[in-house]
């Protein structure tokens, strides 16, 4: 499975320098031609893309995290990060999901990829993975705390009343919002989150 | 009436220091010390608060607009925009709604005020005005095509749905799809929606 970058409504154009390069975010510039034929200084970010995973475990339950980050505080979310360089997007939904839950999963459905804020090159990979088999230990990072936090599909549909504590692409939250609107988005939704059958 | 930024989960942090001033984004770095005592350099970039202005008019009808900006294409918004340096809030949100609409409003009130991403030191200030009154034609600034499309209450909610075009700050979409599924919140927003009775 090759999972590409969306097409950006806002490419980076070609003519963009890179005026700045940090830990996160790197800063690009270029000259962009008005409405009135003048020229105005433009700007946009690049930082690396994200992936989430929702993992449904065999009893049907989503494996959520409670998290807690230097700077962050304490928040509820599914697992995901930021992907390493030159990392393919299901290697680093794959690692992520080990680091933060110790589980791998046989398989990852690609429920959405979109560029969450306009003036950023940044993807956003959001995944639901199924056949969840516990294999490790979490393994987080120096700068994460992580619980395991199972939920039910109706848990699930009711995490964006959280608002102060729920962590979520916000696409996500449309979408777990429209379902409870539309019946037809609600059946879509029960389907991609149904567990995987067991092989006996 | 004096506008005051919300509070922020991730405030930037005292010692964090200005590595790069762009046209529009900041960049600050700091040593944040991690769980396991190791250090490690963190990153938060800084840009001016946006002001969003939902215009009711007389008859009801909010007075959206259609947008062309260069390397964003075209889309549908409330009127808004930058900050400037300075710039209170509520003047900032007089200023926007004057240039690309040409009215005046007698009445802002305060919607939602948040920061919609977590690394970015970054407000979007939200308000809905009533009392609204012709006054000037509009004057988008060079990087800006703009026409005036009133919709109607039961519009607006249905504005989320058009995804590819509508651009608005994720807490209204949310807002907007809540009042959907729960009888209070829909009895709320009609209510801050309702045109402002004129006095004969």
């Amino acid at each position: 499975m090759d999972i590409k970058r969306p097409k950006s409504k806002q490419p980076m154009p070609e003519n963009a320098k890179r005026v700045f390069k940090g830990v996160i975010y790197d800063v690009y510039q270029w000259e962009q031609e008005m409405y009135d034929g003048t020229k105005a200084p433009f700007e946009k970010l690049k930082r690396p893309d994200t992936v989430v995973v929702f993992p449904v475990l065999p009893d049907g339950k989503i494996l959520m995290t409670e998290q807690e980050q230097p700077m962050k505080g304490s928040f509820f979310s599914a697992p995901g990060g930021r992907m390493d360089e030159g990392e393919d997007v299901l290697t680093a939904a794959k690692r992520e999901l080990l680091e933060e839950t110790g589980y791998e999963a046989e398989e990852f459905i690609l429920w959405n990829a979109e560029y969450p804020v306009g003036k950023i090159d940044w993807v956003v990979f959001v995944f639901v993975a199924k056949g969840l088999k516990q294999v490790s230990e979490m393994n987080p990072d120096s700068g994460e705390k992580i619980k395991l936090m199972p939920v039910t599909f109706e848990e699930l549909l009711e995490l964006p009343e959280k608002e102060d504590s729920f962590f979520a692409d916000q696409e996500i939250v449309h979408k777990l919002l429209r379902a409870r609107i539309y019946p037809d988005e609600m059946q879509k939704l029960k389907e991609l989150f149904k567990p995987k059958e067991m092989v006996q």
